[in-house]
């Protein structure tokens, strides 16, 4: 496998490094506003079989690259394939998002868990990044992910998604011992996942902490950057002679930025609720930070999308370390011409903040 | 109307005066985990006709009080009887949370609402107030209570409850002049009607602002707090001779606490994501400080309880302007025992940190 890069903007942002303009990519790039995103997710018959069928998976991680001058492409797939594979049974009800057939509530429950085995398990990931990577022959580099195991362990033990997450902190308050438990196989899980992602090609990961904001600092600290942080502590860090960052995203984490900062990270993701100006003044000796754009500009005209832009740009200020890209994933019914304005709009506005006098 | 209180703990604390003991209710202390409030809806056979009714609505405020030893009492009733009083049409769905028949999507919407004559429109909720005061008879005061017009507009706009806020936020960036002219009619509306709840006998008032915490900084100050802000320079800042607090509570607006407190409340609201220490630190010297256990804590045995309730004691520290509360409403599933627990165990251990040497 050949280890040039066209373009290494993100990666050497995320190491802090120099660049000419900043780089950016969004979450959920490749999903349903794109209308060939539809089309192909219709072909595929349901959304798990899209995620299952490397080519298919290839196809919809590609398609954004073909329109948009993005500075990454990103694994298509979805958080909740390790807790499928972990033994208790994803499904998608019609309209009401992921489901488990078995969630995990005991002891047992929880001793009835696989660690994952990617080989063996989740195969069609590893496939999918190994052909995303030839498809990609070099142009920019390819993120592979997982979710948090607190964010994972949300799903389990909710048994889907949630809105006040009762049962999970049901068990933190009453039971944490068995929350340790379960959080640490779903740990141990994520460490031969995401390694098995480095082996077959991905260059930089991010771990989605989709749902740590919803806790107090403490338990923050104790039930999902512990976690994160040991399973930064189990990844290969060095892979086809460079350096694999790795990017931790807590939405709604701002108040917490100083330990999250401490967690083994390279970047760490920011929501559109802080300052990034703040944010750089707090960690940006320390950290590459990423965001961090409220993904609702989307919906505005192209000029405030550009003046939106222009005022991150600024609030980041001169100097490297940042990755453009939204506070979270791209919504669904955004107009795809809003996105290249935004994604032009970042390299354009941020060329003078990379010129060396 | 008696201006005598056998407990003004609260009242003290709002505005940081002396108290023996930490002051403590709980947001939604009237509710679902009482089985005596299930009761009585049942009576009434749906929520909206217990919130229009004087006597019920009476029934479940006092409900808490002759459980536990709160220190304030609060109106039952919903943030969403004023739009519905606007004449968008409130109703609930089996399941599925409250719904608009006519949300407000355009000019012609925004024209076509009403401001609020509370003595017309809300004649119910402040009948309620005044039997309230009556059967309270001075134990402890009464708080009256709105939504800010910002959550309040997110249903009215929405149709309901949402999740990403896609159609207000699309209506904020193409056209913020529309969601302005909305704002302003929905500030208005709380204007009147809060002081129209001041007038009735409501003797510190709270402004919900449960949605405020997904916009961006810049948002959030434009159109969230600005108008608080002028919620607050509209109301009645005296009556019976006291002064009347304000309490304004931003859910996830734990980052922006420097310019919440500069709005003119008198005390800022909590949720759990913050530590009460960096708050205090913060903004302690110009406001009192209400919040902030996570609610799910109730769910633990009482000895986590106590030690989660010792550790925001603690992380206050000695002296005043701290109102003990949960940072957000009390769940349902929770044991009415475990709040007894909760209620106590603020004032047991709050006591040493008001002894004056």
């Amino acid at each position: 496998m050949s280890t040039s890069l066209k373009n290494d903007r993100f990666l050497r942002a995320l190491l802090r490094q120099d660049v000419d303009v900043t780089p950016v990519w969004m979450m959920r790039q490749a999903g349903r506003y794109l209308p060939e995103y539809r089309a192909t997710r219709a072909q595929a018959g349901d959304f798990l079989t899209l995620c299952k069928t490397p080519a298919l998976a290839c196809e919809v991680t590609l398609q954004p690259l073909r329109r948009f001058a993005l500075d990454a492409a990103i694994l298509f797939s979805d958080i909740l394939t390790v807790p499928d594979a972990m033994g208790i049974e994803l499904y998608f009800e019609q309209g009401e998002g992921p489901r488990f057939r078995k969630p995990v509530r005991s002891a047992a429950d929880v001793d009835a868990l696989r660690i994952v085995d990617t080989q063996r398990d989740l195969r069609y990931v590893t496939d999918a990044v190994a052909l995303i990577r030839r498809e990609l022959n070099g142009s920019v580099p390819l993120i592979g992910f997982s979710g948090s195991p607190w964010t994972i362990a949300t799903y389990m033990v909710e048994g889907g998604g949630s809105k006040d997450f009762a049962i999970i902190k049901q068990m933190m308050m009453a039971t944490p011992a068995l929350l340790h438990g379960l959080l640490d196989k779903v740990a141990q899980s994520v460490i031969g996942y995401l390694n098995a992602q480095i082996t077959a090609g991905a260059q930089a990961v991010q771990i989605f902490d989709t749902w740590g904001g919803v806790l107090s600092p403490t338990a923050y600290r104790e039930f999902s950057l512990a976690y994160m942080s040991k399973i930064i502590n189990g990844l290969i860090r060095e892979h086809e002679g460079r350096r694999v960052p790795v990017i931790v995203f807590t939405k709604n984490g701002g108040l917490w930025l100083d330990v999250i900062s401490t967690c083994g990270a390279d970047c760490v993701g920011l929501d559109w609720t802080i300052d990034i100006s703040e944010a750089r003044r707090r960690i940006g000796g320390k950290v590459a930070l990423q965001g961090n754009l409220d993904p609702s500009v989307l919906y505005a005209p192209a000029e405030v999308i550009r003046q939106e832009v222009a005022a991150i740009l600024a609030g980041f200020g001169q100097g490297n370390g940042h990755v453009f890209n939204l506070g979270h994933g791209i919504h669904q019914h955004v107009d795809p011409e809003h996105a290249r304005v935004f994604v032009d709009a970042v390299h354009e506005l941020s060329a003078p903040y990379h010129r060396h006098v």
